[in-house]
């Protein structure tokens, strides 16, 4: 895995042998994204199927305790688990390795669809203004969030590849700045022009006429469209609304979690105070305060303009009702299996 | 001066004797917040011209052009110069010494009035539920940014001297972490509780009704009521209505700027990147990366609840109504003469 806590600093890679290490890893963001987390957990647990293949249930409840509000984590382990207990013991390992693989392969085929549901998008801005695409995103739902390409960033990838001139406004994302450090460094990697902005910057681009289009990730859709994702999404959110610009929500169907009605149901990670209380280890406030962290926040559906998924471009209400069909959670379009982002 | 970029971590005073000193300690920050650097402008000039008591314009001129947005500044060394300009050259030393102590002390003046045009809407919170009032504020309105009291903060110090229970939330303010260093400081030194978070958390505060207020302090607020404050006040007042919380911008009557019609007529000043792109003297972002660093925007007048003046408490269409008056700025009920806040 690369350690994307050495990020932007050095590009270190990362070996897991046991489920410690990639308990540890999720937890200290060695590995973070909603996309990329499921496929570590999957990893996760084919090691610690190596080690002991009878401790199934055990090392699904370590791993899905890592991180509680990315919802591909807990989807990830339970399809593992379904596949898994029924087979015998010694069958276990090679089968979870098999499946891990799988779901990699996986997330790099439904980045590429959320891409291709974008992509338009952009190019439709560039036909319209006849100057560079002005993307602003949040945090990293970047090919390192991922697989390959990234939730948020395919589209703009996409778009690069396709001759659409394109700048993103990459906001910082404090407290541990993913945008500024794996955004920024993914985007210079790839060649795509870009900026970095304190998160307090939104509503200024934003009045200013500087951004065409908000792209974010999810780490967890509820039923009725809520999005979870980064602390700060939903600010960029308000004022995305507030001046007419589009919000979208980049994320592969297996995002979506039906067993959340709302965003209210979703839970909200709260980390350690000292991300807060340091930057780059030193204290930036005085001895003794208190802080509080956490991750995530949730932006009511009704400040979402699009949803870019595996299943295409959906409306809030074209997301409801596909995934009210049938009560489940369902990629149409891909072929149902073992894989996230489509139901047994 | 207190030298607030030594802060939180050192309490040291830094002393001014020329002309120099104060351009620089301004530009640089050693001294900051609209109603501070005004005083300090003025001091700076009553340094120049003992030095060279002929060159009134070229010091204005340069201390003029230390901060754009702020209007205080300005408006102080307009005040100045309309004093000292008739005067002959030998007394000008002695009384810009003169005029820019009283500009300290009306400050402090104006400061506890726009406490008691506040603390009546924190007392009422508290009785209303019971428990402590729960403010959130951004940057440093405190009494760094004043000669005493601070703007947004003079309501928070009046109600705990009162006997009303209330909590800060304090949001950290990047780049340059005033609310971490500055105003987490300044309250834990007149014993008020609060917690630090970053500037991303408001969404989420409000959101979970963990907020009862906003109160932020003021750079420039034109005629129409448009406020410029510290880059990120504009997310919170979108987040203030989208949760029906009141948004109140604090500030002495000086801020006001009837020369700017609307927020569209204010300069935005835009700092080196090197505040984005570095803490605490550590890179965050790979080399080369661009960054833009905007300090202010802009708050519309109609997401402000209500404007804490030292003319009172008063509502947009009030603010407008009062200063069209007489189509000058005139705060009501202070002596008019050479203190800023009121117009000759």
């Amino acid at each position: 895995m690369i350690d994307q806590t050495r990020l932007p600093h050095e590009l270190a890679t990362v070996e897991w042998r046991t489920l410690d290490h990639a308990c540890h890893g999720i937890t200290s963001m060695q590995v973070r994204g909603a996309p990329l987390i499921g496929v570590a957990a999957a990893h996760g647990l084919a090691l610690a199927l190596a080690e002991r293949p009878t401790e199934l249930d055990e090392a699904i409840r370590s791993l899905t305790g890592t991180r509680p509000t990315a919802v591909n984590l807990r989807w990830a382990l339970e399809q593992m688990a379904e596949q898994l207990g029924p087979l015998p013991v010694d069958q276990r390992a090679a089968a979870a390795r098999g499946l891990a693989t799988e779901m990699a392969d996986h997330d790099v085929t439904a980045c590429r669809r959320i891409g291709e549901a974008g992509v338009g998008v952009l190019a439709d801005v560039h036909r319209r203004t006849g100057r560079p695409v002005q993307v602003l995103t949040h945090c990293n739902a970047g090919r390192l969030a991922c697989v390959e390409w990234g939730t948020a960033t395919a589209p703009v990838y996409l778009a690069a590849q396709q001759g659409v001139p394109v700048h993103v406004w990459v906001s910082e994302t404090r407290p541990r700045n993913q945008g500024a450090s794996l955004t920024a460094w993914e985007l210079a990697d790839a060649g795509v022009d870009h900026t970095l902005v304190v998160d307090n910057a939104a509503g200024h681009l934003l009045r200013e006429h500087l951004v065409d289009l908000v792209i974010v990730g999810a780490d967890r859709i509820a039923a009725n469209g809520d999005t979870a994702n980064k602390i700060g999404t939903s600010l960029k959110a308000l004022a995305a609304r507030e001046h007419g610009v589009p919000f979208l929500v980049a994320a592969p169907w297996s995002t979506i979690d039906p067993r959340c009605a709302t965003g209210a149901h979703v839970p909200i990670e709260e980390r350690d105070a000292v991300e807060v209380l340091e930057l780059a280890g030193r204290p930036i406030a005085p001895p003794g305060t208190r802080a509080r962290n956490w991750a995530f926040d949730i932006t009511p559906a009704e400040l979402v303009t699009g949803y870019l998924t595996d299943a295409g471009h959906l409306t809030p209400a074209e997301l409801r009702a596909r995934r009210a069909d049938d009560g489940r959670v369902e990629a149409p379009g891909t072929a149902p299996g073992t894989a996230p982002g489509t139901a047994p």
